[in-house]
């Protein structure tokens, strides 16, 4: 019998939160063979799929820094996957590359979507599926984010909203290496520990402490230096109330509004004039051409222990999709996300 | 009989906006004397008074880039000032001096708060209550804002907000200078007449016409590149909704939410990390070293013809504050908002 390939689609666009069961629709379909490759395409098998809150904006019918997913499409999503056939001369069947294939088992990219795993990065204290986290998109938006327009001094404040999770995580720990002091926001007290104890974080808030307003006054009596935003809403305005003046604001996220039917902006607005904020967004894309700097830098500071990670990986394969959105809006995860498709270690057939 | 002075004196803070006959008081005072100077002072007698937007955020007890004014205060301002007593070397009797005197008839100031009128500019085709204006804080405001921030490239969108303003119509000229297509927002259709007939933009809209959302989005087809903001709110919703990628942001004033009780950010917040905006607040005040060069510039543009400024003059004196700040806040005044507290060319007497 044929392999089939369990695939994610698009059913309907959320107005706010992604509905289990019904935003998405699990189809299963006659996998791609050898036999249906071009010139310099692959055939692949996904072993890892990356969950990220970007992903709930590329489901919104507007305008942005990609075309969102329509409807009946696969899912887009950044995996680790093994190449089972190759039409590309740079290509090997047995490869271990990175491909944003999108939500689905078995499929087919073309070679220049394909990375390769650089081996010299996981010899030098990586694994596989570092290739999504601190080597893949997250770990590059955190390193560009926090370098190129944090750009945090020594013994400045810096602030990280969502600092336990994959993006955060690396943020806070960059700035730390930079000299800065750091605070970092997360929502339980199990992450704060982490970010305290483990990845050595001056202060770590829950958020959802009744007293947490308070807390993050007090935690930055000189002000805010640099805030690197993954969570917008709430935390944002009083990372704004706070700011000190010539304060750098990177706009990474804005995970508490992704799902909200009404959107609301900021209200301590004034403060971007009076103390002169520069507020930037930034897509992890434009800093392509530098991965392979960033990646080095990462592997080193991985060597020296100076940077510690952790993951959230959900077994069950494309059907635990549902699940993996559920913990990423909600908080579900330390770390990085991910969902394992296909253990890495089991044999493959065509 | 001894001299008296009319100054404005801070009575109770507003919430919203400056109530007429509540927020200040008149007081009459006897007015400083010679005999009250000391080493290094000047006696200043009021010509022009400065009215601007940013009045209205001196008045909230809040943390900003200046002290808030405070109960019982002459209220700050920037004037026109003849001196009519010196103790300083650099400055003699005579002389006419632009001074943050506040709005009083008559006081004493100590040099450094001083700047003579520089002769080179006046007989550059400015005259005297440009000081005020071009030549003046919103003047530098516009240039520094425009060029250092909003840096327009020909052939870029640029749209400017409160166009026919002080700052918005210096603005919006020199971002044609620079090359780029300027759209201006304004409150009357003589406002937006003047601002494509006589300033040379190329578009120019009435916001409260009730199709301005939708003549917006038609006069910006390629997008926003460049937006200076001088009203926030709606607008600023607006221009956050067109913005391009890359786009700059130069964030001057939010007039609209000034007075507002009730502060409310913009919803479409998100397109600042989608279309990697930069949005930079800034306080003309940083760019001091470089002011004489900028007023170089503008001295030479108004030679040129190429820059051009109107004034709205209430006269009346310190009495006709209240007047002021209800022109200034409902848009009565077109380009740069002065009350004449003194002709100049009446004799002065000490």
């Amino acid at each position: 019998m044929a392999r089939q390939s369990l695939q994610l689609e698009l059913a309907e666009r959320p107005t706010g939160a992604i509905v289990p069961g019904r935003t998405f629709r699990q189809r299963r379909v006659a996998a791609p063979t050898e036999a249906d490759l071009q010139d310099g395409q692959v055939l692949l098998e996904c072993l890892y799929v990356s969950f990220d809150p970007a992903m709930r904006g590329w489901l919104d019918d507007r305008r942005s820094y990609v075309p969102p997913v329509q409807i009946g499409e696969v899912m887009r999503a950044a995996t680790i996957s093994r190449v089972l056939a190759s039409r590309s001369a740079r290509i090997r069947a047995g490869d271990i590359v990175t491909v944003p294939m999108g939500i689905r088992e078995v499929g087919i990219a073309s070679e220049d979507q394909v990375e390769p795993a650089p081996p010299a990065l996981l010899s030098a204290g990586g694994k596989m599926t570092d290739l999504l986290g601190v080597f893949g998109l997250t770990g590059m938006t955190a390193y560009f984010g926090m370098l190129k327009i944090g750009e945090p001094k020594p013994g400045e404040t810096v602030v990280v909203s969502a600092a336990a999770g994959a993006t955060g995580s690396v943020a806070a720990q960059i700035a730390k290496i930079a000299g800065a002091r750091v605070v970092g926001t997360a929502g339980s007290d199990e992450k704060c520990r982490w970010l305290t104890e483990e990845l050595g974080l001056d202060v770590a808030l829950n958020y959802k402490d009744p007293d947490f307003k308070a807390k993050f006054k007090q935690a930055t009596p000189k002000f805010i230096d640099v805030f690197f935003d993954n969570v917008g809403g709430e935390q944002l305005d009083m990372a704004l109330g706070r700011a000190n003046a010539f304060s750098r604001f990177v706009m990474c996220g804005g995970i508490s509004q992704y799902n909200a039917e009404s959107k609301s902006g900021p209200r301590n607005f004034n403060s971007i004039i009076s103390q002169r904020i520069k507020m930037q967004g930034f897509i992890v894309f434009d800093f392509a051409k530098e991965y392979s700097t960033a990646r080095a830098q990462i592997a080193k500071w991985l060597g020296e222990g100076k940077l510690k990670r952790r993951e959230t990986i959900i077994k069950g394969g494309v059907a635990a999709s549902d699940e993996a959105f559920k913990q990423l809006f909600q908080g579900g995860n330390i770390g990085k996300l991910l969902v394992e498709v296909k253990n890495p270690d089991e044999v493959s057939r065509l």
